[in-house]
């Protein structure tokens, strides 16, 4: 642990975090076809010291022009010529130069047909004249090692590229300019404050004629802090029912007939159905898009119909996986609706207290006509709504039921929305930290304790951007998850 | 038919054909996404008298500076704005004027996050904006009547994008480089020149006093052209071979074992076994690529064994396929070789005259050692080899046996092979124009008969360039199997 923020404490009366260069090896020029297979036009990217001069060697301009001779941001139209100096296509060449590219290095960018057999033959070229095939998300990774973005926003890049709705864009958008980094910027000089004011209480402690800034006042600024970071924190939900899905929990009985309600609701759209397989994740749920709002089915055990302990395994699980759902669908059988609500309130209430609760009486097309039996009371809140998943009888109530419930609040552009796993950890650490700090000032602990927690808080926002302490396990993480090519 | 050359009477003497645009809104402009999705880098072409305006008006330059204040053929950094002022992405704009730019239009290319979020939200932007879409090879058809390429190197666009191999691509690249058009243009220069001495003859056939180039002189002229469209016409069956495969038949009587050959051969390159599936094309063919060549197998029913007649419909079909292969593999049971051979020969050997025959004596290893019997003798040139398609025995030497004669001239890049159908059509029909000018020669006809069989010859040359005789219907045909963005 010591050994973790050693680089911290050095620096801890003076800056915070330099962004510099991890151990990389920047003398490569890489090089990647950066378009999908197919198209009309395809892209070859070219980055390094020597992405002009590799590039030249297999260019030759109209009219003789070299890509050397070319101005910075102009296009150049010529050919790249083959090792038999036959011509390989005719190609648009754009050029930037050291630091005013993407990268931060020199670079170029070669429009071709799109035929994979010239995209192949380009890249053998440039590989044959010194360059090498460019890792996922290199070009993005020597961006962030360059300090053209910080880690965050390289991590928004991929966010956009992989959005797919007005909601997903807008949140990558506003991360990768940067809005959630200038939120962790504010933080940070004010955790910076607060540490020095405590640091400087530490070094000076013995000097009692020099006046300190009251613990009061030190603690409204820690709570300030706090507060700011609880809120970030929790975005992280609106954030992950944005990129991931409104989590919905569908659980009940065995019998109740949550499969069919399911297969119901998706089949309603079965055109904008689409399973979310993810890199990161082991789970594959159902996605409906309902009203705009994209839904996340989460599968449960059905629970069994016993009268005593509901305690197997696989309903343990079932109870876990209601834990990540906002919206809880309780699916009842109409026809014994009462007794199953009894038998299973004792687990399933407590575990909703902080979700909307929507009692399902399934199955109303076998009550013909009969009116369901009295229910027993549910708590304040409690949805209670009638549908027969079969006959699909209700389930247009239930959908906008679904989605008055969903409302997504609309994030502005200057809205930070926390929607990265790896963010909202180092969040709720960050929060641990300033909360521990908290404490401390209650407790009356000494500035070299609270100073102590002052810096893990300052360590996990720092992780977000990036920096000094970002491991290569880190970035290897962060960037085997790209595309090639960006 | 009078009506079709009505345009080309007119300006016989004068100039043969100009390049001039047809029935078409040039006023309109135009964009597409240029690229496949799923990449890193998305990239839409605009392109038509607005193309800089439209985009101006949906974008954003850094410093505030309007793609109207760019230089031609420059790059400029900015945002997409959208319709609530929010950011849709940050860009690249490329900017070209008319005519130097692949349209001959004024253009913009926008080279985005490759999201397909992204790329629709500016398509939508930009038709907004007055922008339509584009339909599939528009912006080539715009290059073609804004006369930056004739018609045969528009079709090369889409044979270069298409292009898989070596030679696909040589020969793609070379046409839309010209090398085909400008053959075709010497061609042409020629074949005027004979028109004009033709019509000048008939023109002042009652001067007796003007002195004319005699016949002799004429008809040496006319041989040299039917020479070069005769040459080009056979050319096809190379450029063909190159594009689609070598072609093979597999023919045999139906238990000769050519199913078990063909497995065999697919079995040995399964990486690279590909169907074609053309468009165009009903006939799906399996090909298997064997040391560098495309082989494209075609599949004859098998013939039945029958010692008298052999015309039911399916075998005469086998036979009329046998006609499109250059190499015939005729598969012979080894264990009745010599009366199989025999019994087909009347059929098979009369059809193989203009083609490699290749007498496969399959199942060798069911003679246990013993020597076949003694063969009929066949035609000089024909090969005998002996292998067990089953047991996979003399496979290599059959693939050499085909390599060898596939062996396909090295095309250089300043020879002219052509590969289109159309073409091969427009040129067999002007090789059938210009016999029937040498018959008229011969047979002693006067100026007015032949000089109109030179027009006609010169009018199917001039379908291949295209031009004002280039009606919709043809310009419709080619264009629609170009990929959109292109």
């Amino acid at each position: 642990m010591k050994q973790k923020y050693a680089r911290l404490l050095i620096v801890g009366h003076i800056y915070f975090i330099q962004t510099s260069k991890i151990n990389m090896n920047f003398s490569e020029t890489i090089c990647a076809i950066a378009t999908a297979p197919g198209g009309a036009i395809g892209m070859i990217r070219v980055s390094g010291p020597d992405a002009i001069r590799i590039t030249d060697s297999i260019y030759k301009g109209v009219g003789g022009k070299s890509l050397s001779a070319a101005k910075p941001y102009t296009l150049s139209f010529g050919q790249i010529i083959g090792e038999k100096e036959e011509v390989v296509d005719e190609v648009l060449v754009s050029v930037f130069h050291a630091p005013h590219s993407y990268t931060g290095e020199n670079s170029v960018e070669i429009s071709c047909h799109g035929s994979a057999y010239i995209l192949q033959t380009v890249m053998q070229l440039l590989l044959q004249h010194g360059c090498r095939t460019a890792e996922p998300g290199e070009f993005t990774q020597r961006a962030f090692l360059n300090g053209k973005m910080d880690l965050s926003q390289a991590e928004a890049v991929a966010d956009l590229i992989a959005s797919s709705s007005a909601a997903t864009h807008r949140l990558a958008m506003s991360q990768m300019r940067g809005g959630f980094s200038r939120e962790l910027s504010q933080l940070r000089d004010q955790l910076l404050h607060l540490t020095s004011l405590m640091e400087l209480e530490l070094d000076f402690s013995d000097h009692e004629e020099l006046e300190f800034a009251d613990r009061s006042e030190l603690r409204t600024l820690a709570e300030k802090i706090e507060q700011v970071i609880r809120h970030l924190a929790q975005s992280f939900r609106l954030g992950n029912a944005i990129k991931n899905g409104f989590p919905v929990a569908i659980v009940g009985e065995t019998n109740a007939g949550k499969s069919t309600l399911l297969n119901a609701l998706l089949h309603e759209d079965r055109a904008i159905v689409s399973d979310i397989h993810g890199t990161t994740r082991d789970v594959i749920e159902d996605t409906v898009n309902l009203g705009g709002i994209t839904f996340r089915f989460i599968d449960t055990a059905g629970i069994r119909e016993t009268t005593d302990t509901i305690e197997s395994l696989g309903i343990e699980r079932s109870f876990q996986k209601m834990e990540q759902a906002q919206i809880v669908l309780w699916l009842v059988d109409s026809q014994c609706a009462a007794e199953q609500i009894r038998t299973l309130s004792p687990q399933i209430l407590p575990l909703c207290a902080d979700k909307k609760l929507v009692v399902v009486l399934n199955k109303a097309d076998l009550l013909a006509g009969a009116s369901p039996a009295h229910l027993p009371e549910l708590p304040e809140g409690v949805d209670v709504i009638s549908i027969s998943a079969r006959e699909k009888l209700g389930l247009e109530q239930l959908q906008n039921l679904l989605i008055a419930t969903a409302q997504l609040p609309e994030v502005g552009e200057g809205d930070v929305v926390v929607t990265n796993l790896r963010h909202y950890e180092a969040l709720t650490q960050a929060l641990e930290s300033i909360e521990r700090v908290l404490q401390g000032m209650d407790q009356g602990l000494s500035g070299d304790f609270i100073s102590q927690d002052l810096r893990e808080c300052l360590f996990h926002l720092a992780e977000i951007v990036g920096g000094e302490i970002t491991t290569d396990e880190v970035l290897g993480n962060i960037f085997k998850n790209f595309c090639i090519g960006k």
